[in-house]
């Protein structure tokens, strides 16, 4: 605790040189000295994290993407039909399909559009900025692809198993092929969800005060 | 504000002084210069942000718990029937809707627990254990509210709506009040995950370096 209450007052000092402009030319040197005890370790652990965040962040594309693709061109159509019913299903059939398919689309562009911030936070491990701006996008990213998943997985359950009371019957008996395809999408997305609540905790914990 | 900076700053010096032992005595001085013009109206702003994430639980609380209430609650059985159709519906007959009702159950209990927590943090704006500790369940519990909500609404449309290619019927002309009361508990469980979200938001807000 006690070297812990110096370097805080080591680092503060070149702090009050550089507001006063004259005589902050000596204060980097008090620094260096400073900081490489103290700030380096935790430099080197914040770049870790970054490092890690970017990995996540690949795998995630990967997952969001592989959902989309997979719901997106996922059309079966049955090789017969009756008047009564219609033997064609295909993603934009049902709402909540085209509602996955929109959200994990989006997460996915998002998903590019963050890697250049999360490279930022590797290069400069200590600005709070892009790491702020990449949580405050992923938790809505969470709640995104977590709705998009939940509901598919809501009417898919349906689609499996029907529903006696509202008189829903089970259409996976007719279209397996969609049925197993549509629920790999889910897991899919799924998975993309609990990489984004894992990238929040790790910003999280690399924004905190020390 | 002065006064209230000067208090926090003669509160913190006996602490130093009982765990440094021998060379700290002189410390406290040092800090309390430093301190005196960076760290402390931060400090209140923190407190300000504490008292808000304490007021959101509150609101969080009020939302999930009229979720639950009101999908558990709702059953609603039709003055008539045939040997074909089974007119009674309630909650737990689609697993969505019992998803729902747990899910919105656990949200609430969380929201009661964590309520000493935000307590701490408005006791003691500068502590960064509790702040993260709701942070991580908050981020889970965003995806529990959002997934329980996604699902019950995906199903309430396909109560409302039917499907004309699962030929999956509405049943909302049948159970009005059912339908209703469903749909205002998803939304109540919306309203929920987006607090959640707010409160992620404040807490990175309030643990980011300076």
């Amino acid at each position: 605790m006690n070297s812990n209450d110096t370097t805080a007052i080591h680092i503060s000092e070149p702090k009050a040189h550089t507001k006063g402009k004259a005589a902050a030319a000596a204060a980097p040197a008090v620094v260096s000295v400073t900081t490489k005890a103290s700030q380096h370790p935790q430099a080197g652990w914040k770049r870790g994290v970054a490092i890690f965040d970017f990995i996540l962040r690949l795998c995630a594309i990967g997952a969001a993407l592989a959902a989309t693709i997979t719901m997106g061109t996922t059309d079966q159509t049955l090789p017969f039909f009756t008047q009564f019913f219609q033997f064609q299903a295909s993603y934009d059939d049902l709402p909540a399909f085209t509602f996955f398919v929109i959200a994990n689309a989006i997460a996915s562009g998002y998903l590019f559009l963050s890697l250049p911030f999360s490279i930022v936070s590797i290069v400069r491990p200590n600005a709070v900025g892009p790491r702020l701006l990449l949580l405050i996008f992923d938790i809505v990213m969470v709640a995104l692809t977590t709705a998009a998943a939940a509901a598919a997985a809501a009417i898919v359950y349906l689609a499996h198993n029907g529903n006696s009371s509202a008189n829903w019957f089970a259409i996976c008996q007719q279209f397996t092929d969609f049925c197993q395809r549509v629920s790999g999408a889910v897991v899919g997305s799924f998975i993309a969800a609990a990489i984004f609540i894992l990238l929040v905790v790790l910003s999280a914990f690399a924004l905190r005060k020390h």
